[in-house]
């Protein structure tokens, strides 16, 4: 229905640099062949509010529009290399340092998400790309492969950025002014008052990142958890943590696919997991729920979510999150339905989502040095253009938060109101 | 995945009677012909507590149950009625008074719901039967007749049972003391407050019943209201109140169908309309909805759901809502999917629906003497086993209540908790 997901620069994009007050030379007005290209480009964006720079000096800029940020773009070579698959080679131009951008990176992204929004339907050979392009497939060795990628580039430099309780999920901000551990705490007394845990409750945790709600659970709510996990980093550091907090007596941290839970719980709870489990395996996951709670069950998952169904960003997919597919909410109810499982509250939380992804850039910036020794310059870029264009997805509405608290048909053991999730 | 709507009382059933002190015929075991084939039935309803109760004295109970009612079966004839389409002809036998039924109604159909919920998967024929079933097609000229046949048989009627407010959907009990006309005016504040009306807008709704939440928008919000409705007896009732109530200068009520709605609102709501709409119309109607709003627009539908997709019990569905269909959160998401509308918030509120029909029940017995001079007697033993049924599929999660707000996908204008809803 709309261009977003098809839109060039989709994701993240450019460097947090203040808008240029050196000259610029004078202004084309798109008549070379790469003008038309990527004025052609910028029309099929829906024309957001920025320019090229094109090593000739020439500049091209949606008609009537005063630019928001400046793309530089430094040689026929790149201009046609982004050109032939924007969606990747633009962000991949970025990373590598060929093209420069001159503006706040994450009022970029918001432009071209909301006038791609606005945007004519996409065309078939963009349609035709998508389509090509298979996600990394999530089978067991699949999903192992898929998150090795990403969790286990080294806990050190995810402490340099997630703050105090490790968290790498939708915080929740319950004034404005939260700040983003005492967010985090929040999002986890969110979710258990969700849940209504109460004390000697067994839980089972599916996908349980540093360990750090697993923990928060025992401590706060007095219940029994066995936390499910395949990245190898995140779960020894997990364990070691409940060691040393004297909870490895209440919490078990099990390094295995969700699809071997066993057991009887009476909560299911996975916070942050279900961007990586495939649409193609929901039911099986919902089979595995279904199976994991008595007659009183309920449960929460907690993932990114889109207002209709549409592939991950391609550059994102490639780059960051191989196999991961954020889910409209009807794909969502493929994991519920076919098990008769009663949806109670779903809450749409991309608004916090955002502010959680503000306070991590600010984090991760202040910390790109030390970053750019651990790795190099172009994994600073790359990793800046993707938490930008993240804040700039949960903005614009191209990406959803969604937190679906559920429980089993015969469950009448549930509250009436939700009054008792906002009185302390 | 459950036999639920397979089941052969599927909704509604028996006399408000208590428990019989008159002493039994010897038990049988199902020996006879006709014992095993209501052997057979029970079975593939899951052997719920009841016991069949025969002209010849046989009683027939599933092993090793305490039966908590008893159906009295006084022919042969009629039982091979029943065992010919269970689904329809056992309420239908009911409402003529062709069999009685021993024991508190609800909690016969209940132990129905839920045995059915646990019974194997229905069997070939009964599927069949159930695509054999066409619902009523709810064309413009469709709709108009379906809506007619329920909603246009008096006001009197209605005034009845439904209380004060003339509110014919699921309330809303803040507390386990709320009234009826109470809980419908706080249902009428959760919706308020969930769309978040602001004085001087523009409110759209579809499906507006007669006229009371329009009126109440109008009075506590400040709004002007456009509602829609095709039944031409509440339409008439609605523009009436509106002049007693000097509101008709804010509140417009029109008698025409949601698919002509035209016209820019803020907001567009609709409680207890979807439930007629048809899930192959539902697109259209998001895209009324879509059309309707502006780049702020936010809105709420409120409907009879199910945990998965299952056409209508069919004897509701022949006898008192021709056309219906409740869907599951899965189809409703046909209607905001295809429009990039954001889901906000859904709320499930299926126990307050089990207590708004519990009052109802309660009048509508109040007043059955009354209803019987208006009607007949076999009308009111219909529209018993309706309300007592529809208890029971609340109770036992066979039926859902979703509250959906969504705002268009531009909409950043909203509030970042849910707290607002529960402090004043």
């Amino acid at each position: 229905m709309n261009a977003s997901d098809e839109s060039l620069m989709t994701s993240p994009n450019a460097a947090q640099r203040p808008p240029p007050a050196e000259p610029v030379p004078e202004a084309a007005d798109g008549s070379s062949l790469e003008g038309r290209m990527l004025g052609r480009l910028l029309a099929r964006l829906g024309n957001p509010e920025l320019e090229f720079l094109l090593w000739t000096g020439e500049r091209i800029a949606p008609a009537g529009t005063d630019p928001l940020c400046r793309v530089r773009i430094p040689s026929r070579a790149v201009l046609l290399s982004i050109l032939s698959d924007p969606q990747v080679r633009f962000p991949d131009a970025y990373s590598d340092g060929r093209i420069e951008i001159e503006g706040d990176l994450v009022r970029l992204l918001e432009t071209v998400y909301r006038a791609s929004a606005r945007a004519p339907a996409p065309m078939g050979f963009s349609r035709l790309l998508a389509h090509l392009r298979r996600p990394h497939v999530n089978t067991l060795a699949g999903s192992r492969a898929n998150i090795h990628h990403h969790y286990d580039i080294g806990n050190p430099f995810y402490q340099l950025w997630l703050g105090q309780t490790m968290a790498y999920t939708c915080a929740y901000y319950p004034t404005a002014d939260t700040t983003l551990d005492a967010a985090q705490t929040a999002k986890m007394d969110h979710v258990c008052r969700k849940m209504r845990l109460r004390a000697g409750e067994r839980v089972v945790e599916a996908g349980c990142g540093w360990g750090t709600l697993a923990l928060h659970m025992a401590r706060h709510y007095g219940v029994k958890v066995r936390a499910f996990n395949i990245s190898r980093e995140q779960v020894a550091y997990a364990r070691e943590r409940a060691e040393r907090e004297g909870l490895a007596g209440q919490v078990e941290y099990v390094q295995d696919d969700y699809r071997n839970i066993s057991g009887r719980y009476d909560a299911f709870v996975s916070v942050g997991m279900l961007e990586h489990v495939g649409v193609e395996n929901y039911e099986e996951l919902g089979a595995v729920v279904a199976r994991s709670l008595g007659d009183n069950g309920r449960g929460l998952i907690h993932s990114i979510g889109r207002n209709y169904p549409a592939p991950l960003q391609p550059w994102i997919e490639k780059r960051i999150f191989p196999g991961a597919h954020p889910p409209s909410l009807g794909q969502m109810m493929r994991i519920f339905e076919p098990w008769d499982l009663s949806i109670l509250d779903v809450e749409n939380l991309r608004l916090h989502y955002a502010q959680t992804l503000r306070h991590w850039l600010e984090l991760f910036e202040a910390a790109s040095a030390e970053v750019e020794r651990m790795f190099d310059a172009k994994f600073v870029r790359m990793w800046r253009m993707y938490l930008a264009g993240s804040i700039a997805g949960f903005t614009t509405g191209t990406l959803q938060l969604f937190q679906v608290v559920f429980a089993t048909r015969a469950n009448n053991d549930v509250p009436m109101t939700r009054a008792h999730l906002y009185t302390r």
